[in-house]
């Protein structure tokens, strides 16, 4: 037997740690010698940064904290593989290492530019006949890979929000006089996470007043005059938007007042400020006090909320990507699909990675109500046993306890 | 026996509805007839919103639903007693309503404020002689109240800081490259929230750089040339800073950019944009990326992360709040006095309200770095015992359960 290889890439999520997990055991299980582990995912094979994870996992207790470790136990990176043509070097080093370590499969744990590292690979391998597998194990919040039911990392994203949202609302209907709670929610172009603010809504819960996602062109005036015709009714309102709403004409709704702070590697614009901005309109509008409250990075990396069934999905998603490796699959995504609803059911399949690398899965235009301000039942319904049950923090000294690779501080 | 009455004021807290519970269930068990709740505190009171509480707990899941639910059950107020002197009108419609409902002990919980209000009505009903009695429950997330070791509330959003920031560190230091993390934590003029953020550091958390607190005059060149100090270790950096850190000429650093939002009822500027400013002036600077977190409202309100030692003595606060009144004590304002740090103990005082309402309790200089650039050993051991031990939430469908006055909403 040989060696494998495991990545994680792109946004960190609450549980893309249990998938490493997932690979780690199922590898050892299945008789792999040495699991490796890039530190800052393709960039740190591309620098030899590379890790023996047998020597950070020793104990079940390990192990356990891995579990409830959030963001990405090796490190990541947003480093995008060129275009093979013309940047042969690139590969033909990558596939010296590989060979060095004596690899015979390849996992990557990511979202839609970590899947394009995949594909690439994969390419490449077929090119120069390499025996070694290359397989992309789905992780992100957005919940925007295609061909997957849905993606691990989304559960617990959605169950964070939707607990969150539900204590915001009961802090936002506390005074005697309207105030109007603006939620700005993680999404560039997919709205499922705004979507997961409706699941606040229940017996114990007035749930949001209205609901925005990217999906539908946003129109100001049409959200002021909705917005105005709530506080007739003189209450508090609480809204959810999410942070990639855009203008019919294609500007993001936080570019019309404030500038964008800076592009990443990948050329996406970093977004802030919607839900500021939307507030301001609104009390300038209606002399109302509004705040604005931006869940920020706080929806991926916390830890201490996680959905049981996400965290189960993302050992298993990591766990079938050996399984399939070991049977010699190569080029292929691992893919859940839900085979009932009550009881929830999922299986995991694979797909070939050429139909999942940069694609986008955005809300169906029909989960979204005619008017663009809220969700239908059916979305509520998808999303609903995908943030069931729970995983107990271990609580050391008053705080969840984590894992990390470097015992000291390395800087990165 | 005759009855009381209680209400809750100012912005909640995690832990706010516990001191509730400890002046209902104490009343009751001394044979209080009915415990009243002011609906949106005093101003209910004046509006005569009354809620007779025991039609609203009637089991024990009630009471367990209680505590963990966050903000103010009975809803809060900001409104403010006038001077006595020529606003008579407004003490004589009070202290009607109390005569009509045969009160004879009236409690307030909340902060500073909210103190003013006890003390007002308690100089009023010496003037005319009145029975009723008027005790202080403490309440205050910012921890700043005068002769109390700390105050319900703090602990609970202490540890919320401390756990959000572990995660944040960990999401922070995620990629191969520096980025900066501006973390903005409430405190308009005391830092001990922002101090709790140096609890996250730890032999499985690298912790915070850097914490600046509004006791000290804010230097933003001090500040830049600090954090490029820092950054020439090309390393992530994580920096917590308090919303309302000021300038040596008193202006608060968000008010360096951008206007203003609004001011509330008693004159307090709502703060927002602090971290943001700073992740701006820093990534203008140093070409890096930078990240800007605000906690905001979250802080106050996450009543899934409750310190167990914060509800028990919120708990007590009430409870030790109707046992002086029944006593015969009024004017006074119930107090925490820690006698033993190992194993940590303690216990209930009163002090009178005069001594309290209105005066900031700030963090001792002695407990600031010299440079300004993060707290001591001793603040941390003094906040370290009140983020000690866990209430679970109890779950319902993935979510937190809470419990709500009114059963529909009532828009306020």
């Amino acid at each position: 037997m040989k060696n494998v290889i495991v990545g994680q890439s792109g946004g960190p999520t609450a549980v893309i740690n249990s998938s490493l997990l997932g690979v780690y055991k199922t590898a050892k299980d299945r008789g792999a010698d040495t699991v490796y582990g890039m530190v800052h995912g393709i960039k740190g094979l591309l620098d030899r940064d590379i890790a023996d994870l047998s020597e950070r996992f020793k104990t079940d207790l390990d192990m356990d904290l891995l579990k409830r470790t959030p963001s990405s136990f090796l490190g990541s990176c947003r480093y995008k593989l060129p275009d093979i043509e013309g940047n042969e070097a690139v590969y033909e080093k990558i596939f010296a290492v590989l060979n060095e370590l004596d690899i015979c499969a390849f996992f990557y744990i990511g979202g839609n530019d970590s899947m394009d590292t995949i594909m690439r690979l994969t390419d490449y391998g077929e090119r120069i006949n390499s025996p070694v597998r290359f397989v992309g194990i789905p992780k992100t919040i957005d919940n925007d890979l295609a061909l997957t039911d849905h993606t691990p990392g989304f559960g617990s994203a959605a169950k964070y929000i939707a607990s969150t949202v539900k204590e915001i609302i009961r802090d936002g209907l506390v005074y005697d006089y309207p105030v109007v709670s603006v939620i700005e929610i993680m999404g560039r172009n997919a709205g499922w996470l705004t979507a997961a603010s409706a699941l606040a809504k229940g017996e114990d819960c007035e749930g949001v007043d209205d609901i925005y996602l990217p999906e539908r062109a946003f129109d100001i005036d049409k959200f002021l005059a909705h917005t105005g015709g709530l506080l007739k009714e003189n209450r508090s309102l609480v809204i959810a938007v999410s942070e990639g709403i855009k203008t019919a004409d294609g500007r993001y709704v936080c570019e019309l007042s404030e500038h964008v702070d800076y592009t990443d590697a990948f050329g996406h614009k970093q977004l802030a400020g919607t839900a500021r901005y939307l507030a301001r309109r609104i009390a300038e509008r209606y002399k109302v006090k509004t705040r604005a409250i931006e869940l920020s990075s706080l929806q991926r990396c916390a830890g201490h909320i996680q959905s049981r069934i996400d965290v189960t999905e993302a050992y298993n998603c990591g766990g079938a990507g050996v399984k399939a490796a070991f049977e010699g699959k190569s080029g292929i995504v691992v893919t859940l699909k839900r085979v009932s609803d009550d009881p929830y059911m999922c299986i995991t399949e694979t797909a070939d990675v050429h139909k999942i690398a940069n694609i986008e899965k955005k809300v169906p235009d029909g989960w979204i109500t005619e008017d663009g301000t809220n969700v239908t039942r059916e979305l509520v319904h998808y999303i609903f046993p995908l943030i069931q049950a729970e995983i107990t923090p271990l609580w050391v000294n008053g705080l969840p306890r984590h894992i990390r690779l470097h015992k000291k501080n390395t800087g990165k």
